[in-house]
């Protein structure tokens, strides 16, 4: 199956994979089942999504767990480091450097930028609050291929024409606003609101059932 | 098919379709190739999500568009008003108060714990710090339905016994750990370095690509 087009959920399982191999120490054996079991999923899925990028179990046995751990951060290229930058140092910007999951060796933030004069110089988690109108050089000069955004809606645009000549190649978009970006541009869009949806529809139905068997 | 069992990404595309719908004004029709070309998916798809609720379209011309928001908004069950309650008023904690996503009719915040002295009796976008002991109390009182959770990771299990104890039935949660519920509550984890994973993922193969062309 290499080389087939890989869906993005198959991406995302990886890194549910990766945090709870993670639990464990590099030495030893874990089965698909045992994998599947630890994140909610079954072995099929997880032999079919591991399928996609290779042959890695021990037939009959299952997967020596640090190297699968290595095979994935390799696929997720969390082997390396990656530069970012983040646009947008109002609440959730400033939440979000202090945030645990975005302080990790492989993703560094090293520039942060805000177009507010008060802002401006002062430091946010060690890092200099630096002018938009210095995001293309910036970035250019420290080779930063992600940017975060979390902007108001209405600058974002402009804030994102800044980040791709400045050689970006990945955006994380806070931001509630439809972005026009070039195709070789990967872009993902962050909606919190849509969790909040996705438990009201499972609350709703939940309710409907108990509902019809007659219980509280 | 309605009766299936739902995928979850159905239900996130249900949302994506929802805010694509809210550009449009309720008069006019809008065909399932329509639909599918505003969010970058294709009529199929559009068609087998929305036939797990029903059949909404009009054949041959496509979908009444006042009706079919009517009709997601219905299945979502945000045309409900659900009361939330946040524990963990840090720095995420109050970013995702004054996130616009979580400033919707359909989701009220009413309530906001803390567990720091300094913080309680204190205001945050309008609503009194309470003291995490008044969590089952406040929750039961006010039938708060839906909890989010913004604590650290050692006090978040805690938290949440507390929180189902008030009734809550669905938890948004943002602390990195693994929590232990009962089956009959819906959880949802929000880890945000995921989505960094799959962009690093996305640009490292881009880069391989335009390498093997020798492109830069």
């Amino acid at each position: 199956m290499p080389g087939f087009k890989v869906p993005e959920i198959t991406i995302q399982r990886l890194s549910i994979y990766l945090r709870a191999l993670k639990k464990f120490t590099d030495e030893g054996i874990l089965s698909s089942q045992g994998l599947a079991r630890l994140v909610g999923t079954t072995a099929a899925q997880v032999r079919k999504d591991l399928a996609y990028f290779g042959e890695f179990g021990i037939p009959g046995q299952g997967y020596n767990i640090g190297k699968l751990k290595q095979e994935i951060r390799h696929i997720l290229a969390v082997d390396k480091e990656w530069r970012l930058a983040l646009v947008g140092a109002g609440k959730l910007g400033t939440a979000l450097l202090a945030y645990p999951g975005f302080k990790r060796e492989e993703f560094k933030i090293i520039a942060v930028f805000d177009n507010d004069p008060k802002k401006i110089g002062k430091k946010v988690e060690g890092i200099t609050i630096e002018p938009v109108e210095k995001i293309t050089d910036i970035l250019l000069e420290y080779e930063v291929k992600i940017g975060i955004l979390t902007t108001p809606a209405d600058v974002a645009q402009s804030v994102v024409d800044k980040m791709i000549e400045g050689g970006v190649r990945g955006i994380l978009n806070f931001a509630p606003v439809h972005l026009k970006i070039p195709e070789k541009i990967k872009l993902k869009n962050v909606d919190l609101s849509m969790e909040l949806e996705a438990l009201s529809y499972f609350l709703a139905k939940e309710a409907k059932h108990r509902k019809a068997k007659g219980r509280t």
